[in-house]
């Protein structure tokens, strides 16, 4: 469950949205993923592509079948320190503090006004629960669009130094460019808000509002002076992890994807009810192996752990993509 | 929470979406709404399609926004003589019977067994549950697909003596066409059930899975033999009816409406949610006027009461659609 909190604590904004260039018949194709070096992993997703959209293949897939999900968090953008809402959760505390003298002494809060990393990364459920619900909850749903755009455009990465919303991965935005140039939908499918990460997806990565599936709390239609409200409660209402994520798809989407892309082991489970389908599949994991350019961390890390799913992935053939050498650049620019 | 389940209990089926010609520069626009007479009601929606899609209008709104509700019983079929939902409860019940000899002398089975719609129209909550989540729950995703598809394909409705898929409207149809011509994304947004809806609603109203917003119940991820499959469990997970419907617009698609299409009381927080946005809206009410080619009934209903929405649309001006006077046909051929 504290896991599930980390998880449901993450995710921004690039505002730019490549486009290749489409190919005519006279002249050789542009290489639609320039941010990838030539190889294996490349080849396979070519491959996939092809296999699919090629109507003289015998694994050809109707258009309205051709779903696409993807994790968020270190799969689209990275996660590391922390997953980037809970940036967001810190960004909030600090700013709605001058209204809680209280929390100069209280935890979880105080632990956040002082910058005690250490205390923070002690948290269990309860208080993490409490951050969130604190930030997440009690307010409408315009109020919290607001309170995320602000973070997004004042905040930057602690070391980093960058907006957030500069912290996608390029090869990335060009994977889901390609398969929507193929006719794919493409979906978010992130263990992080799905509130959280609605206001600025579809600038970010293209993908529109409604595409985007992630956690939620309760929220409530209510009448305020007349004026209809939609009122966040500090309640939980999903939780789009491990065993979620199907259930989250099933929800949202109504069909089984043909794609998926994840990281960790909490996209296990939608990896495996992508598998299950008839026909050709592509299951694609990103393994963080890059401590230079980005982070390398897998199967001890307690964000983003990379350990069940890693042998699962390799036993069954799985795409595993390693960033080191499989990216030309990680961020954009 | 009767009325919810009665709701909770409904949608389905042409076969044929209608496109219009699209009209050139040379030649006269052909009417996009045929089966619509010429009268104030047609003129408002030309009205208000040309005045949110014309970019020299000053209520001009950007296509992402241009996102069009419509409630699916009574709003885009018929409803009577009870919501077709319960219909396929009817039907799946007597196909379950032979497995269950004991329903010959229980109730709520023994009234569906009997065809005793006296008794059946008694029903409070706890049979209706019963009834729901014996036909609904206990299977796995793929399964309750297949029963519905069953259905559709072999019942009739019991005096039209018709396919349920034949009894949608066509005028609708003509909206959500005109609108989608018009770079309208159009979605449902029922109080029938979600996973009931999907499985027709793309070839008989043009709607993709994930824009169908609907009723549900839990739903888990399993590996059964080793096989990832959803099964559905018998609670209740959503409602969406009444002050349900804005909770899940906002959860399933991010954004206010500009244009929502309903029936009744049922329908009431989604206009007002709906009206509540700036820059122009429709709010457009169909009113059951038609006994003779259809139903007619209002505020004593008790399917698709409207009494207290026939009041507030009234008074704020919302558009009425009088099906007699308005449609020149109602159902498809």
């Amino acid at each position: 469950m504290r896991n599930k909190l980390w998880i449901l604590i993450s995710l921004i904004f690039i505002g730019f949205a490549c486009s290749s260039p489409v190919a005519d018949n006279s002249t050789p194709p542009a290489d639609q993923l320039p941010s990838w070096n030539d190889g294996k992993v490349k080849k396979e997703i070519f491959d996939f592509v092809d296999a699919v959209t090629d109507p003289e293949s015998p694994t050809f897939v109707e258009i309205p079948d051709r779903i696409a999900v993807f994790d968020n968090d270190g799969t689209l953008w990275s996660e590391q320190p922390l997953y980037f809402q809970l940036f967001f959760v810190i960004y909030q505390i600090k700013k709605m503090a001058p209204d809680h003298p209280e929390w100069i002494t209280e935890q979880p809060f105080k632990a956040i006004l002082d910058d005690d990393m250490a205390t923070l990364k002690t948290f269990g459920m309860k208080e993490l629960l409490e951050l969130v619900m604190t930030t997440h909850a009690g307010i409408t749903s315009v109020e919290f669009e607001n309170a995320v755009m602000d973070w997004l455009h004042n905040d930057r990465h602690p070391s980093l130094k960058k907006p957030f919303t500069k912290l996608v991965y390029q090869p990335m935005l060009e994977l889901m460019n390609y398969l929507r140039d193929n006719d794919f939908k493409v979906f978010i499918v992130s263990g992080g808000g799905i509130d959280f990460m609605r206001p600025w997806a579809e600038e970010v990565y293209g993908i529109p509002r409604n595409q985007v599936v992630g956690s939620s709390i309760v929220t409530q239609f209510e009448l305020k002076d007349g004026e209809p409200v939609l009122v966040r409660m500090p309640e939980l209402n999903f939780i789009d992890d491990k065993e979620g994520k199907p259930v989250g798809i099933y929800r949202h989407i109504g069909r089984k994807p043909i794609f998926c892309g994840g990281n960790s082991d909490g996209d296990l489970q939608m990896m495996q009810y992508t598998d299950s389908g008839k026909g050709k599949r592509m299951m694609l994991y990103i393994h963080h192996t890059d401590a230079e350019r980005e982070w390398a961390y897998d199967r001890d890390s307690h964000i983003g752990r990379f350990n069940k799913a890693l042998d699962e992935a390799t036993e069954k053939g799985w795409t595993i993509v390693n960033m080191k050498t499989d990216w030309k650049v990680i961020y954009p620019e």
